[in-house]
């Protein structure tokens, strides 16, 4: 096959070695002669798959104890309503940090519920940086914000600070670098960026931090109900979750975030570089808030768009067509992107200023 | 590979085409020397899937005008949330039978929102019939039902009649047979039976029903934006969505679902006709509510348990235990499963009595 350099926002793409297995399995599974996908989700190899995908979790972001790891359906735009749903006290409040698209999402959701407090925002400037300065009300349940915003190509730097619950969006940087999971009440993740397929969604949560919203909340939508289920409640996405597992086998044998921090890195500073360097090109977000997963650009002279998008496209380049919002290009090297195709990216750039 | 005979409840067996090309496009997906889950669901050929996905729906049902068919996550449990909140009044009331495990969850979420009246029940039997004679009150707001009952192996062999919105969960037996669609008002089913596996699930809308309840509505749970949105409101479960539009496209060309209710008759008479000729054997339903979908039944005589337990194993035969609330045996024979594999329980069947 012709390879094909896969810069999708999300679905995005996932490890080689992992879409074999994933495609050998849903024709036959553990040696079953049976499909992944027609085994019953009680099944001792499918429980094993479960457990795997969440010890692995565990192992790899080193979460501590008191903490568990739960895969539901419903994407991160569930996880705006289940995050609120979890942590917003009856009458109470949640503290927000608007970064943009997602980040407003999340805020809409949880104002259906209660009283949203959005404590600080980009927007004026189109979500081209990360706010620094906010104070959280004392009044809050807790801080929500959204640690990579894929549209505008911005990234949280550091964890906020704050003596509230701590609740973040980690759909697309999760497994892109170590986090401290100490930090936080509610870690969740849309799996279709650094995890697996469309379909389920990581929520790594502060066990003691649950029960204590007052709130009646419906089943599906209840942590502490999926915790107790060890996200059995209902029958689980199978063959999203089954991929989960592959690709932190994957990360692990790779060396594990820390070693994924270190590449995710460098094909960030080889493709920002060449942003800065060449003049036909300047990126979107400021520079000390651009993220290592999205790289938003412009060319600084549109006329040269129809050659760019000519040679790009020449070179088997995939996905750089920039989001509505922002225009431009928006390059994603998530996780399972070799840095040999960001460079295939980096000289088409050099080509069109020769 | 051995051939397996797999009578699992669900996730349960899919036609061995719909896998082999479900593996495939895990690989490489309409040629795009990409894979279908590292796409973009913006794309045109995945946009293309879910058209498709959705226009067989309405075509193999006969869906009429005025109704809309979307695909959403969470399954059936977050169906029975969705229904309700979609469907009953602020301060108003629904209306459910309770035929078992699933329809009983279903009433346990509306009793979160609001008022619900159980007008018929056959717990009293554990579940071994379906009620025939009820009232539906003048203040409810729909009538709920579970169409086919897979723990108990019961199954509704007429639609409800009722001047009330008819909703019902169609998860273990939608095209299974031709159903009359216009009768109701939301018909909903997690795939992980007859259209695919698990991690999507079909709601079909009469659109004028909706948006009466004067309730605030969270995005993900309002069927009027999944609508508007044409299920992609947010990142939908792609691969799900694929083999469900696999199966749909088998389903088509093998006669659609009139050819599938009489292949699903005979396997279904075939099974019932030897628990009826059979001494050792004993159904659990009661004759005129047997489901087309999951046969259960039992041993006459428990002291023939090992010797029959051994007997099917010896024939590749899978998924075969009873659910721990009926105990026994029950044979799932959803519309993938060859009339073969049913004649190979019936041969074991009669090999016990010999």
């Amino acid at each position: 096959m012709t390879k094909v350099h896969n810069f999708s926002a999300g679905p995005c793409i996932l490890p080689q070695e992992v879409l074999k297995k994933a495609s050998e399995a849903v024709i036959n599974f553990n040696n079953l002669n049976l499909s992944l996908i027609e085994i019953s989700h009680r099944s001792k190899d499918f429980v094993e798959v479960m457990d795997n995908a969440t010890s692995l979790v565990k192992g790899v972001l080193n979460v501590p104890d008191g903490y568990q790891v739960v895969y539901l359906g419903g994407g991160a735009s569930l996880g705006f309503l289940i995050s609120a749903m979890n942590f917003m006290k009856q009458g109470g409040k949640g503290a927000y940090i608007n970064t943009g698209t997602w980040a407003n999402k999340a805020i809409k959701e949880a104002g259906l519920l209660g009283n949203v407090d959005v404590i600080a925002s980009s927007k004026e400037n189109n979500f081209n940086y990360i706010p620094k300065s906010y104070n959280v009300p004392e009044d809050a349940d807790y801080l929500h914000y959204t640690s990579n915003n894929t549209i505008f190509g911005t990234q949280f730097k550091s964890i906020p600070e704050t003596d509230k619950m701590l609740i973040c969006d980690m759909s697309s940087d999760i497994f892109s670098k170590p986090i401290d999971v100490s930090k936080f009440d509610l870690i969740y993740a849309g799996a279709q960026k650094n995890l697996g397929p469309a379909g389920s969604t990581l929520y790594i949560i502060k066990e003691e931090s649950l029960g204590l919203t007052g709130r009646v909340i419906p089943s599906m939508l209840d942590l502490q109900i999926h915790i107790a289920k060890e996200s059995m409640f209902n029958t689980p996405p199978v063959f999203p979750i089954y991929v989960n597992m592959l690709t932190l086998e994957w990360l692990k044998n790779l060396g594990g975030v820390e070693k994924m921090g270190q590449l995710n890195r460098a094909k960030a500073d080889l493709l920002y570089t060449e942003i800065d360097r060449n003049p036909l090109f300047e990126g979107f977000a400021k520079t000390e808030d651009r993220s290592d997963m999205n790289v938003t650009f412009n060319l600084t002279d549109n006329s040269h768009k129809e050659r760019f998008d000519l040679l790009w496209k020449a070179a088997n380049i995939n996905g750089l067509n920039g989001h509505r919002s922002v225009g431009g290009y928006r390059a994603s090297i998530y996780n399972a992107l070799p840095i040999e195709s960001v460079q295939v990216l980096v000289d088409v750039m050099k080509q069109l200023n020769t």
